[in-house]
């Protein structure tokens, strides 16, 4: 299959036409992905994930910009970038101001941005974003952040498929901080209160400072030290994306958390619960599909109308169904 | 089983003790909604639907008053509302002035109000919403409305369970309700313009005529002559639900449509969708249940354990899984 090895030998048109396929759902795509899936797993994978307002695809932007910035003469890693929220700039609604600076970085060759938004996934994951990280993966892309829309369903399935979960929140959004922070410091690896320079911003800190404090209690930080296990209270920091104000702390705090995965057994831990995540999904989808076949058979639509006419209930239909 | 009983004759208590029991999914509860089943199938069931910030819980307050308030001498509804919504009022996450609202209805001996936000109903239903609304329906409440926060997908669900839809958005909400117009045209049976009074609500009323202009062509709107077949275009209602402003009319527009649905045959129709969708549901968790009873097992592990060491890519893992 040429579209594999073009990919592998670092391709962008091919990798734009695979995840293509690979989003469209087509058995070539799905072939492809088995024959990539074995280059895959060094990537490091970043979720983003905050309300609409918070100014989390300025803070990415910036963030790539940060990322690629290596210091020691490192050879600098390539970085794709998967927006799934469509309010996203990176989707292209935007302002014009973050749409020039998108362009910015978009023109970097090692730079790959990736709009995942469409209707299905208004408010959570497009269903084949994990498909799309594994094969920008395989593509030799070192470091892939995921940026979603702030949903509660969705911040808890981003931790489910990244190594580092940054949940960004700002001052003045009202009530969606309050709905969010329940699920919050569950999946939370660094906190951003972004638009810093906003007023209420201390309000915003210190609400998600009491949650984090009753989050986390005083052994969990002191047992940090132990050696050789994975121990780590979220940071939080102030940023101020528009100007870049705090972007190189909130890298600096990735790194530190990369590290702190791979010094202890939770990055290998934290990739095999991604794919264990995903092997699932498919196995729904499988499932579903198998499922809803049977929904043109006569066998269901029997079964569905005696529903209708009252005579089955809806736990019955579903044993009736299954046994079959 | 008295609960059951209880339930068919009034008892509000025995109601409050049996959703919970649905909630919690034991075996009586489920049960008892085989016996209720029967007697379920005449509740008109509205789905209100909104941004957090757009007053929805107000609305919906107001909108209960104004449906109960029936004129020529009809016996008046019995009304229920299903909170799903983690910052609604309802669930307890208010403004005292809310609250107070709230108050004053739940003195009603014929409104039940039942909040169902949990966690994992954050930016979607509760999984538990339709078999809650098929017992309120079997206990005799003939209005039900079910309050979800407008996450994208939830939307989309609601629509699928109500026989009348209403989108309520504010204006200065700002990109949320650019993120959401995709979907609403097609889940929108009526639109609210909540919080009229303030800035902005020219041109958040005008984006949306522009999408539903968009939507129904001419031949929609001079079609809806046709006798007997259900045609319906969206009116779009501004209201002021703090003082009351615009609620009637909103109470008028939605018998409206519980009258067209009912002249043609939509409101069967919509009853079985939501039946369907129902037993889907409870096929899709049966189906989980026994596909996760799997993954303890050894082969689930055996196979898990080729993907991580990439020998097995995960749609391979899935065909493997499903041939045993």
């Amino acid at each position: 299959m040429d579209l594999v090895n073009d990919v592998l030998h670092g391709s962008r048109l091919a990798l734009t036409r695979l995840l293509t396929k690979i989003e469209d759902e087509t058995i070539e795509g799905q072939e492809a992905l088995d024959k990539l899936f074995s280059y895959s797993g060094k990537a490091h994978v970043i979720g983003v994930t905050g309300p609409t307002g918070s100014g989390k695809s300025t803070l990415v932007n910036c963030l790539v910009n940060e990322l690629r910035d290596v210091k020691d003469r490192e050879k600098p890693q390539k970085v794709a970038v998967i927006a799934v929220d469509p309010s996203s700039p990176f989707t292209g609604g935007a302002l014009l101001g973050d749409r020039l600076r998108m362009r910015a970085i978009s023109a970097d060759p090692d730079i790959f941005i990736r709009s995942m938004a469409s209707r299905g996934a208004l408010g959570g994951l497009a269903k084949m974003t994990l498909a799309v990280a594994l094969a920008l993966d395989a593509a030799g892309y070192g470091i892939i952040i995921i940026e979603t829309v702030g949903a509660g369903q969705s911040e808890v399935e981003i931790a489910k498929l990244a190594h580092t979960t940054i949940v960004v929140e700002a001052p003045g959004l009202g009530d969606d901080i309050q709905a969010a922070k329940s699920g919050i410091l569950e999946i939370a690896d660094i906190l951003v209160v972004n638009k810093a320079d906003q007023p209420g911003v201390d309000a915003a800190e210190g609400a998600l400072k009491a949650m984090l404090w009753m989050g986390y209690s005083d052994t969990d930080i002191s047992a940090e030290q132990e050696k050789g296990k994975y121990q780590w209270v979220p940071p939080l920091i102030r940023t101020v994306a528009i100007n870049g104000e705090g972007v190189q702390k909130l890298a600096d705090e990735v790194r530190r958390h990369m590290a702190a995965l791979q010094e202890s057994r939770e990055w290998q831990s934290r990739t095999q619960q991604c794919m264990s995540a995903f092997v699932k999904q498919l196995l729904m989808r499988e499932l579903q599909s198998r499922a809803s076949l049977d929904e043109n058979s006569k066998n269901y639509q029997q079964v569905m109308a005696k529903v209708y006419d009252k005579k089955l209930s809806p736990y019955q239909a579903v044993q009736e169904l299954l046994s079959n």
